[in-house]
């Protein structure tokens, strides 16, 4: 695909952080720092316990995110009216649709670190609409005259965006100022437990959880998976037929190579922290090349999981097309697999 | 979103206008000539009683039509064979799909004076093709084999393009040279009278009237209001999450203000005859400036209408996010929407 | 539309093929070998009896195939686990869903021809994996590990891409190693017999079959046509609201003109091997301007098959319209077509 010159690695961690604030911080990795991520951006946000990622909408993408550490507790406005309080833990997924305004405030003990995943490679700050930056851009008069308020109100609001509010009160479940003022909404929409799934397993190689659409049915445009890999193991070669694939590495060194078509491959090591792409349609494989478990979050722009690896492709295909296709004799293509392998053990 | 040089206010009635003849004038708003408008292109089209804007279509943009005076004729043909007949008075809504065939004709009294918008911001005439245009340009030996009629009729049709035909007879519903040639389809598939319509009211501030895909099937890729707010009030801050959205200005002045993030407000005054443009996910608010009812014509390129008010966004929050977010003590909070405004009347 | 210097015409059969081996040729028709294909590529193919276009996939494309001679036998996997091997003969279609991997293999007797449409402009090699290329720029360890094999299997493999691959046995129907090693699939999902259709037909005109996906579920980004058209006759002036294009004159000379709004035609002739193209929405029309029959392949980038055709738009439209849009008297408009005509015979 002709961009062998660009990287496949981005070390998301190693970035100085931007928008430090006692609240939190966030670093961000869309196409303008990572070019080859075109379909994807990604985020690593931390906040201080009561620190708030404030009341804020993303006009061109919708985000999917995941907990590493900590808890946190969101609110999102759906365009019908419905309204969405709910709490996320460490291995939770949380999905907001494209311009649907939205909240996430750590609520502790400790500070939370979460990714976000945008399925868009150019999502960034200047589509991201806070609600200081906008009352506080509007005149006086327009907000006080919007929010049905006396101008005073207005007055006392922060001059120019928070983007990090905070650290304020830990939210308090008992107290009428924590909860929400309209009918509660019993149903969870937006949060779906992704390290409580069972996992697809393949003894000595690793594991893989995987929502979509099918699982988690507001997240219609991306899904995501953690892959768990031991050590010399690895996730086979393989390919998406309808997606990006945007890699954040949680723990452990890995190789991860790319195979872009006309011989060209580009391979490279990651470690934690860093962060991996594979474009929509590229042979990729992981290999954990440390002594400990590996592990990996993986955001894809596509509701619907779909991968074709290549051990199964193999082992569909009659003797004599492996035979013809791969210049061997029978007694060579008899040996090649016989079923999927998924995840490979150490040899 | 970095463009704030650009306006958002387009005079369309005062541009001159093309295509000047005896059956009809336009006037066009494309990105071409109003740079902001990538998502959404208008047309401000009179035309005199008999007059008629010929057979044609659009390769690349749906059209959504408004009439603001007098009655038109419509024709339309599908791709399934089925073809319509429909007459349109002021506040009715048309919708043609990307590339079917149409016509438009004023039956009178008196001019008509329709707007449409087009789901595709560079819509333009080198994407609009006309019956004439075609038929002239085509080999007269074709063009007869291809409608089995002689030479010498092909001859005698106009020589380039009409654009705008006639004026000739006003339409006369019981002459059978009026009527449908085939059997007449008693539904009415292209017509949606939508200032008919209940509008949804905020006493004192205004009224709107919406259609979507849901009230008017063949709509999928548009949809539609009209408002009406009371000297001195407004339509709240609000965005929308899934469509730009493309304004004109019916009757009375006003002050709209885009939130474009990162700090940015382009707030311009528009009065009747104009147009503005409000991209998508941007916050914006409308305010009536002047003594008299303001009425705005709205299209958006989306079948379903959806919109996020602040107010709305605000109330089901619980008070100690606002308090955290807006760095403000609770009894301020308290002081917010507890529901949503929609309308706000003057003060 | 602004592009009349660009020719409609790609002489593909003229061109030199390129990954010429044993086992079979390729001519190519992307938007860079034929600028004004934007929406739309395609490849003229031949294999050798025996000869394989090996297991690949592409990134960026759905592919709709149509024999023109000979028999070849294909596999596909899909992203779900299921696979298939089809037979096929001249007049057959398959279609397989981008990013899924299959193989073509010729089964003799004689050469099989073949034309394969893609629908995407920028279809080309870059975008095209093959599981050579794949294997070979794989570390030996690697793909000695992914694929559970001792290196010297991997090693025994060819070095760089084999692209067309063998000629090798052909398959053998009673042998094990030419038939699927997983339960077979009963059902053909991938294979629809176009010229077995009962064509729809105007006497001393032509015929077409038609195919999309309400016949053929699989291919629902494309769908396909083969017009024969008598000499002297023509598919009338039409288009199409929904896709763009896609000609190859499979026997017989043309002449086909594309009509492109603002006065601007382009007519070219056409003979055996050729490729035309007409974008969404541009008036054309096809001559038969030999002495024998006409064949057309017609490719399609959109499922539903829709087109308009200017005799049916003139049928249905009041003779009033008529009248005053084409500015000829009443006794002329009657003389005007009654009914589509689709073909016409020639005068």
């Amino acid at each position: 695909m002709g961009n062998a010159k660009n990287t496949y690695r981005f070390q998301l961690e190693k970035e100085p952080a931007s928008h430090v604030k006692p609240g939190g911080t966030t670093r961000e990795a869309s196409a303008k720092q990572f070019p080859i991520s075109q379909g994807i951006a990604g985020v690593s946000m931390r906040l201080a316990p009561g620190g708030m990622r404030e009341l804020h909408w993303h006009a061109n993408a919708g985000e999917w995110g995941f907990v590493v550490t900590g808890s946190v507790r969101n609110t999102c406005l759906h365009p019908d009216g419905s309204s969405y309080i709910d709490t996320f833990g460490p291995g939770d997924v949380w999905y907001f649709p494209r311009g649907f305004g939205h909240s996430i405030q750590c609520v502790g003990p400790g500070e939370s670190h979460f990714i976000l995943i945008f399925d868009n490679g150019y999502f960034s700050e200047d589509h991201t609409f806070s609600i200081t930056d906008w009352l506080s851009h509007t005149p006086v008069p327009i907000a006080a005259q919007s929010l049905g308020v006396s101008p005073d109100v207005i007055a006392r609001m922060p001059k120019g965006e928070a983007y990090f509010a905070g650290p304020g009160p830990i939210p308090n479940d008992l107290s009428p100022y924590s909860t929400p003022r309209h009918d509660p909404t019993l149903l969870t929409t937006h949060r779906y437990p992704l390290m409580s799934q069972q996992p697809r397993r393949t003894p000595g190689g690793g594991t893989q959880r995987t929502v979509g659409v099918e699982e988690f049915p507001i997240s219609t445009t991306m899904a995501g998976s953690v892959l768990e890999i031991e050590p010399g193991g690895m996730r086979e070669l393989h390919w998406h037929p309808n997606a990006d694939e945007w890699q954040y590495y949680l723990e452990g060194t890995a190789e991860m190579a790319v195979f872009l078509a006309e011989g060209e491959v580009v391979m490279n090591e990651y470690e934690k922290g860093d962060v991996g792409y594979a474009p929509m349609g590229t042979g990729h494989y992981i290999k954990n090349t440390g002594k400990d478990l590996l592990k990996v979050l993986v955001g894809f722009n596509n509701g619907h999981y779909q991968a074709n690896d290549l051990s199964a492709w193999i082992s569909t295909n009659p003797f004599d097309v492996l035979s013809t296709n791969l210049n061997i004799p029978f007694e060579d293509a008899r040996k090649l697999p016989k079923h999927e392998h998924f995840f490979v053990p150490g040899r």
